[in-house]
């Protein structure tokens, strides 16, 4: 029986500021990226967060971000990678602290916004979050997007690592997601979203935005936790997994 | 042979800004209290200080403090019994994840300025910082103050615990700290401090600044790492316990 | 014919965050207290918030708070007086710079949460604040309560007040807003708030929650923008208002 | 009789940690460009800052940065044009404030750090910057690196600027400044700093370090003010100017 992993971000609210739709969103996850402080997610809100993933048995990951709440970690900063390193490691341990008193192991990293983009383009960076993750536990796994310089420093750095896929976000046939500026960039249809991922995890393959088919080989798949519709897509990509077959649950 | 710990405050620089004098100071300790980044020490500031803690054969322990930069952590927030708990854990967490990495254990927690303070008379704050010591690690020590509120909350929650007594501080007859406003109660001399560190040890007692003397029963001598003597404070204390046959390690 | 001020806090969204109800309170009030940045309202919402109050004619006042986001300025914060005064003329200048460019006037300066609390007990924050408002402008008005200690000092530094009143809140007889712990302090009938903000307005009294009747003197009415209830409660106010013929307009 | 004016960042403490040599430094410098919070430099450090510059008779100028007091703002930030603007604005305002309560008038604004940097070679930043300055005050200079697309998007913004020269920084004959990392960038010798500064002032050119001259024509020059050698510099600088006959006061 194929199975899946479903990811999304949450933990997204920051002292009195609530965002998101985590209570919705959970049931119908595998696992969870949570904030860990730096670009959402105050203490508070992450033990909040992971009492919720537990109370769902979700699988909890931490999501590193850069040191930006009023730009909310999605504006690129200029990072060294010893800032990158640090930053990260800081992160990691402190939602480690909150799983380990819930007896809860720490599932994965999955960096976020502009850091996961610097990853993708910048070969220093994307090293040296790796090896933070790496160093802190060899099993521990960094979540990052496939055929690209993020892959590649991973497997120069040894990081455990898992492929994640976008069935909301269209491919180009090169294998890179479109660009957020393309026309049909975002897949805003449920239905829409969920055949695409039906057809990446049973096919390992998805319909091109300028044409012909392209390979996508992933072991998680991330619904958008902050768009609107992030609830009714997350509902019917789990829906149409099930109904063909797909087993979704964690990778470890 | 009688032995004793020797702690300060250290790793309080924070991104551009250089504080203390570590690189003298880390040789004369037995263990350091670290800034965890809520009112000092950046992650790269946490990184490079364990390696200088490693390098001396310094224990290295958690210096949570309230979320005020500016105000160092030294003014009085009125924190929640929930935020106290879940602010404790992120930083001990934090600060954990860079000791793994270098393979170092947690050695303890000690609370830092105001939010120490605020422990020695608010028992819901005292209790919450108990509990996400001991939730963390039941075999973690918190350092505390004994005598005080803050004792009677670690009894009552069951945390374990080290009492830390000042030798550059001195104490009233009743077993409490001078008030800093008091004449005299710094002791400023280097030999002065390093004397009462010496009886303080073998005696279990010191002269009160009221008249007659004080019973101090302590596991760890603490000295103050940001003031201008702090160094030359350390070395006489020191010198003076290893003169009277004391050995100065740290107690795990 | 008689007239009133109808304030509400305001622009306390902060990045991509969003609290509050803005674009439908506006239209009701004649002034609105705007986050200064301290514990909510990044620069970007400052300068929206302010186009927003210019299209509905709404007065524009600072609306500065202690240093802390992640408790959105409520938690009491032990400033020195310095600070006080500092923190406050900061917060002052950087919302009058949006104001100036949009050739609009700073009407007045209403501290926030904690800050505001702090004022009604310790009187030598309460000094430092009025004084940075006088020092500042000579003529800019502080908002305050009313026969509270806060208004002793700002009539000791000669600084220029306007007192509110609360018709969302219950008063005691002896004057004093009525706890918040206590039952019936709070009023969530719209209809109900509207009667007593007219009454306050007409008669100058209002029943106490703990019996018989209370002067209650104010040249402007708070309406608390962070309820639910917010909107209907300020459409409901300022309809009885101008029906009982009252002029809703700020006071200067 | 020729003139000019000197200038240096300042100000760049923040809470408990001291940076610089603003004491010494201050006497020697007709303007400084303080800190305004965002990099560095809290309320209270402004204030005292500013009466620093009141008693020794310096014009005081704005020195806004980018969010991020870890990096100093020396790290590139991908801010929108919406958010430099606003940013900028926040910045002076709050400055401002300290400066009308002295009765001293804001002199300049000259950006800083990577903010500055990033208006050298991003044309939508150095115009938002320069329409903050314009809109706030037309009157208002900004202080700016000429022959460069920072001087070129304010001429098109029609904001009033000042061009600065660095006698202790090397010129590439095609008029750019030499990057950090070429041999010789930085002129360390006070001499050799305060010749080029004669040599800027009453020549308007200067040896460049690939050979040959390059014309430098400023009304301001600027020492830096955060390396070691800093108040040495603007000493021998000040001196060499007086002594060739050159009046150093600010440009206002």
């Amino acid at each position: 029986m194929p199975s899946i992993d479903l990811n999304a971000d949450a933990g997204e609210s920051f002292g009195p500021w609530k965002m998101g739709s985590d209570e919705a969103l959970f049931p119908l996850l595998s696992s969870v990226n949570l904030a860990t402080g730096f670009h959402a997610g105050d203490p508070l809100t992450m033990q909040r967060s992971i009492a919720l993933a537990k109370k769902h048995g979700v699988a909890v990951g931490a999501h590193p971000g850069f040191p930006d709440l009023v730009g909310f970690g999605r504006r690129d900063l200029a990072v060294t990678p010893e800032q990158a390193y640090a930053d990260t490691l800081y992160q990691i341990g402190a939602l480690a602290a909150f799983l380990k008193v819930e007896g809860m192991p720490l599932h994965h990293v999955k960096p976020h916004g502009a850091l996961y983009l610097q990853m993708l383009r910048n070969e220093a960076t994307a090293e040296a979050v790796a090896r933070a993750v790496r160093d802190y536990d060899p099993e521990l796994p960094l979540v990052l997007l496939p055929n690209t310089p993020m892959e590649a420093a991973a497997r120069r750095v040894g990081v455990r690592y898992v492929r994640e896929a976008f069935p909301d976000r269209a491919y180009l046939a090169d294998g890179r997601l479109a660009p957020r500026s393309m026309e049909g960039a975002l897949v805003r249809d449920p239905e829409r979203a969920a055949e695409r991922a039906v057809q990446m995890v049973l096919e390992g393959k998805v319909a091109a935005l300028d044409g012909g088919e392209v390979e996508v080989r992933a072991e998680t798949l991330c619904v958008h936790g902050d768009n609107p519709e992030a609830v009714e897509i997350a509902r019917a990509v789990r829906r149409a997994l099930e109904a063909a077959g797909v087993d979704v649950r964690s990778y470890r």
